[in-house]
């Protein structure tokens, strides 16, 4: 059995798409290190949500690197959507000479004795607010001329970066 | 004797001014965690540093408030320098209806039974990048007319707001 640490019940159902193995949600909001490093970050939560859990747990962390900022606002994306807003985000990245973008995620997995990250990733491109649908940086993320807002959640989920961390983990721990 | 947990010997010498006690530097660099607070980050910071020290520490945590941004960059503020830029922070600033901003600083103390923490702050205003002293945003931060950058070290430092909260403290701990 294995624990999903996440505060977000929609987290633990894509996992379960794409898991074989039992999964059950613990709702730890363990503390995040700051870091420009997905992966650290991740890898950090789960050595932390293990020592909480005593058990085999995952954990992910997401974020939006746009590439003429400098990976910006990666691994601080909530806090930067929070405090500055999807306009602005989009409108520095429209100053800019390429509007060239990655949703990334890292699945890290921790069960005392070792600590593993897969990462998962979608490219696109940064644009004006479109769509209604999704959530966070979604109406500003083009992917195959849709933004993330204007798909449904089966089109998105298809394309998750989350999704290809998950298929990646679910790979190296179930075979 | 204290350790004042960093890896810039700049903030030593800073400390030395306000502490009448001995302080040591212990060039340890300790994971900060994400938070909207400087002072959770840095009492979260003097705990970990205090586990690994064994004996008394401070350590402080910094950053630049915009009001009109609800804070932004805050305790980002090293992250979001080096990805965006003093000129595009500027610029956010400047579009907004007030240019209010503070710097602002918490000092931690941890010494294994308690976690203190003591902040201090100075208020200005942003504005284009002028001046070729100081470090981070301190051209585009204008305090009575002058911004950061422009000011002698011994102008800023009188100004400080790391210096505030080290008076602070050293206040509680020598009284």
């Amino acid at each position: 059995m294995l624990r999903f640490v996440t505060t977000n019940p929609g987290k633990l159902r894509e996992a379960r798409d794409y898991l074989d193995t039992e999964v059950e949600q613990l709702d730890y909001d363990y503390a995040e290190i700051q870091s420009d490093s997905l992966a650290d970050i991740a890898a950090a939560g789960a050595r932390e949500a293990h020592d909480v859990a005593g058990e085999p747990v995952i954990v992910d962390d997401s974020g939006l690197f746009i590439e003429s900022l400098d990976g910006f606002p990666g691994p601080y994306s909530s806090y930067v959507e929070e405090k500055l807003g999807i306009e602005r985000v989009s409108e520095l990245a429209l100053a800019e000479d390429t509007q060239r973008a990655a949703f990334r995620s890292v699945v890290a997995y921790a069960d005392g004795e070792t600590v593993e990250t897969f990462p998962g990733g979608v490219e696109g491109t940064i644009v004006s607010p479109r769509g209604e649908g999704g959530f966070g940086f979604d109406p500003i993320f083009e992917h195959g001329g849709t933004t993330f807002a204007e798909m449904t959640t089966e089109e998105k989920n298809a394309l998750s970066h989350r999704g290809r961390a998950l298929a990646k983990f679910a790979e190296w721990y179930e075979t």
